[in-house]
């Protein structure tokens, strides 16, 4: 007998025909004889919805309101999903996040765990009772309702995998598992049976989308194995775990993300501390800088060019504008219309010839590189967004063919 | 300085406008300088919606996962009125029942309030904050989400305002207070500017829809002042209270109930303990009869007569007929095409002049009488459902004028 929780996203359970669809799922487990947790995501659009009716009425909502609105998603599609359960016969309870013991801290709306507490959970696994826990929030030690923020629900299901100590955390999709590239994009993408959790974390970061990068972190810290399964068609997804076999391709996946901007700083003073005052005052505004390029300027400058989210482009142009003098720099360039393509690897390390390939590739297809970023495992080109698909595929091609 | 206890109604909080008005009218009372609780039901349709999702899943589902489903709908729409309140530049802060300090017994949807720990809410009023309670709802001992019941907000309402001692506990409704009888069904209603509970009690149970009985009951026991009054227009409600002016007329308003069902048991042996046979059967489906009549019948036996809830009537009538044997009837009949129209009022045991005045009015309208049932302040005749408009507007004729 194992332990395994699963997890199903919005658009698993976004209707009744879903949620009896995922309650088939999970009793077939529990038939063959597993305990099992399930966390899911609120149903479909209904975030979204409450979001926007809260924001017709007060755009400056505060988030601890936000996260009590937000958390009843979660709630009623676990009472939906048990009830679901419940009408094919098997024991089953559904538990809020603060019921299951979802400890967090107060940063509402984007809290972070801090315990779990898996008493209830456990005592409602030993009555052989199926467990359908609400993801994405938690109680901080005021008694309030929080939410965790992003890939939230996925991070959920870790977590509790942590906590009971889980023989393995599935977290269905509505893709068969990871892929060698975005399977909408080229129609070559392979899936993959297995991949390691460093490589899943490039993808995830990179925009791949099939699994939040926190939860995949949090997975590796605590050695949980996951697998990345479709919640539509029965069949093995892939593994995530620390160490896969060794006679792997060195390049995992293509990976491209089109939710990034640029922004040059030009005609900076050549000195020391000029970069440290940048990127301090732009983590002190919470602004993610991804790629970061430095380069010689003419007449004794330097210019800094690096690439943050779209979603952070007003704010980090302000707050650059406004240090303007203190910075010292000449001009502010900013573009939105790039995109991010990336491969990731773990044998990449020791295949030098694998970026040089990378770069082939898209010259030989027309593709001009703006920027370009390594790490032990991944490389990542900036290019123009109308040259992505192109990129992509011409990728792809180059390492996985047609 | 005043507390106050506001309760809104589904349909004073059915869209983001009407949330705009509720909290208009909570944000004046606070500006006057009083201590405002506000406890709200779900919005508009919501909980009738969840319960459809539901029942379309599993017609059988658990009362403690619909209880959890349910929970919703107050949650949300608590905090959907905080967030229009903040906008509003005011301090105020949304509770769930179990964050509040409800708790209640087991008894999933019609769980019983067992207690009130009002700490958290005194915490948050001691900061000058406006709390906006999650209504209908609370929490049992084993940590899972309860629902009271019919009536459920009201209810809600006045243990609040009896926890915290308030100094008057305002149930917001989409009429302007209790009147003498429906408006929407005679054009002379008048709008009683008091009540006492007890009279307020009979209207309750008889029909009127303006409190729920149960909420009433609570008042009276912990003596809460109450205001009937409307959400929509800024004017004075009904009060309720203990004890009402001397001069008042005998009677205070008529009511009507169409949700009735008449069944009736012919020939049973005159013997003892055959009522209460049939009485303590009923009672032990949980089917409430309300009036009840019996009469000599042919040769020996007697007919009994008994009004029941129309949702009961089914439920009653395969209990009666499972027990046929034991009971000895010879015939059960089943008529729910019936109205049961009553007069309430204080002053009517003292004027027996009353309840004729009443029959001479129906005879005046051709209306015939199936049965009566009288009590220290009411009156209430069965008669047919055909009838019931023309009785009701015959008897606030008589009573009140056009």
């Amino acid at each position: 007998m194992s332990l395994i929780v699963k997890k199903f996203g919005g658009s698993s359970v976004a209707d009744n025909d879903k949620l009896r669809n995922v309650a088939k799922i999970i009793t077939k487990s529990h038939t063959e004889g597993h305990q099992v947790v399930v966390i899911v995501s609120a149903q479909g659009d209904t975030t979204d919805d409450l979001l926007e009716k809260a924001a017709d009425l007060n755009s400056g909502a505060s988030r601890r309101e936000l996260d009590m609105l937000q958390a009843c998603g979660e709630q009623m599609s676990a009472a939906l999903l048990a009830i679901a359960i419940e009408k094919m016969g098997f024991p089953v309870i559904s538990l809020t996040g603060w019921q299951a013991g979802m400890q967090t801290d107060s940063n509402h709306s984007v809290a972070r765990i801090k315990k779990i507490d898996p008493e209830r959970v456990r005592m409602e696994l030993d009555k052989n009772s199926i467990v359908v826990i609400a993801g994405f929030q938690g109680i901080n030690k005021f008694g309030d309702v929080t939410t965790i923020g992003r890939g939230g629900s996925d991070t959920t299901a870790v977590a509790f995998a942590a906590a009971l100590k889980a023989d393995l955390c599935q977290i269905y999709t509505d893709v068969d598992g990871v892929f060698t590239v975005d399977p909408r994009l080229v129609s070559g993408a392979h899936k993959l049976d297995e991949i390691s959790f460093d490589e899943m974390l490039e993808l995830a970061s990179l925009g791949a989308q099939v699994l939040a990068s926190r939860s995949v972190e949090m997975a590796k810290r605590f050695r949980v194995k996951l697998e990345v399964l479709s919640s539509f068609r029965d069949c093995p997804g892939t593994i995530v775990k620390e160490v896969v076999k060794m006679e792997k391709t060195q390049v995992s996946g293509v990976a491209r993300d089109n939710n990034v901007a640029r922004i040059a700083l030009i005609g900076l003073a050549d000195a020391p501390g000029v970069a440290a005052k940048i990127f301090s005052l732009l983590a002190q505004h919470k602004l993610n800088v991804d790629i970061i390029l430095q380069s010689i300027g003419r007449h004794d400058t330097k210019d800094i060019s690096f690439t943050i989210a779209k979603n952070g482009l007003a704010e980090a142009r302000a707050v650059l504008e406004a240090h303007r003098e203190s910075l010292g720099y000449d001009r502010l360039e900013v573009s939105d219309s790039i995109s991010k393509v990336s491969i990731v690897g773990a044998g990449m390390i020791n295949n030098p010839g694998v970026a040089a390939r990378m770069f082939e590739s898209l010259a030989a297809a027309g593709v001009n590189i703006q920027m370009i970023s390594t790490s032990e495992i991944k490389v990542s080109v900036l290019i123009d967004l109308a040259d992505s698909d192109r990129a992509v595929q011409a990728i792809h091609q180059e390492f996985f063919g047609l």
